[in-house]
């Protein structure tokens, strides 16, 4: 099938959704770190649009967009295990809240470089999309997948360890647990996935990378 | 199968592809008219989260957000013809498209609720975004699937349509002939398709209903 290749960044929460889905599934690969400050020739030839990690490249062919390389990754490897559900309307449903994690993303990170008035703006808007998650995504469930883990719940992955350190970071909490039950019961079974437990990000290195960049954000 | 409806509305690119999808695969279905300011209690239950158009319900189940209801109806009712790729490796450059298709779409969009010096900003930005459609995304392509019709080419459908009307409304030209040769081209074989011809859009009442949702949103 061909050499795979992942070009990431360790801090990036787009790359361990690529790094996770390849584990879960046993693919070989070799990981090339890229330094964003100085882009290797190498991804902005393979990703001229965006000049983006994470790229995935198979076989020489390169795939950017790390739900696009989820999608890619779960068509050609589709087996060991299924990653997404074989019911067509099962799908979905999962891409349904795929693009939602996608769109509303960006929103909660927008907490991250504000402060004062805005950020009890943006902090009220981001609890209302996490309990949409909670409450419409999640469910009763253990994971968004159902019995087990699949790219619904990569994509979501954002959620256990980067909006922790983001919390720490501000000095606020947007999932009590008292709130938000069931998240704190999926954040709990994700962490225990053992390709997860053997491969999270590195949060000590996180909660310092990510307070000097919201220093040079803010100032 | 089940019975196929789709919640639409007239002057919506959205509603649009998905009516093209299902006339492509030559699906019955029963079009449901939205008025967007009134909808139906049945939107409102099919599409809890954003309560929009277009929304396929098939068998009773809803599907909502346009492309993933066109992924779906490809993965449902697969042949006659194949609106994506057979291979994966070029099935995840259709799905990059796609997503460029969305995200900057809103980008040109913008265009249509400035004036004066902030819309030669955004007008600056949209060539720029055209631009990139037309060498990177289109080539030398017929169809940006190749030499037939597919979802791809759904996706960039408010190019032949809307963004003409836009352009009428507002007076100027995006998409010149001579800057633009092969999204010309394409936008001549695209509505040239035999579904597209029979079922356009309202052209004139397009105009009449933009020009006057500008007077809103500016005023």
């Amino acid at each position: 099938m061909g050499e795979v290749n992942l070009h990431g960044e360790w801090s990036s929460p787009f790359s361990y959704r690529v790094i996770w889905a390849l584990k879960l599934k046993a693919i070989e690969f070799e990981y090339i770190e890229e330094d964003l400050s100085n882009k290797s020739p190498l991804l902005l030839q393979y990703n001229p649009i965006y000049k983006k990690i994470p790229v995935l490249v198979h076989g020489g062919k390169p795939i950017s967009e790390s739900m696009i390389i989820l999608e890619y990754i779960e068509e050609t490897w589709p087996k060991n295990p299924l990653l997404l559900p074989s019911d067509s309307f099962e799908r979905a449903m999962a891409r349904f809240w795929i693009k939602f994690s996608e769109e509303k993303g960006p929103t909660i990170w927008k907490i991250f470089v504000t402060s004062g008035e805005e950020q009890e703006k943006v902090k009220n808007e981001s609890l209302e999309i996490l309990r949409t998650i909670e409450e419409k995504g999640l469910g009763e469930k253990k994971f968004f997948g159902g019995e087990n883990i699949d790219l619904l719940d990569l994509a979501f992955g954002w959620m256990p360890y980067w909006l922790g350190v983001i919390e720490e970071i501000l000095g606020l909490k947007l999932l009590e647990a008292d709130k938000f039950p069931r998240l704190h019961a999926w954040i709990k079974n994700f962490k225990q996935v053992s390709i997860i437990k053997d491969n999270p990000p590195d949060r000590d290195r996180m909660l310092i990378h990510f307070s000097s960049l919201r220093e040079k954000l803010l100032h």
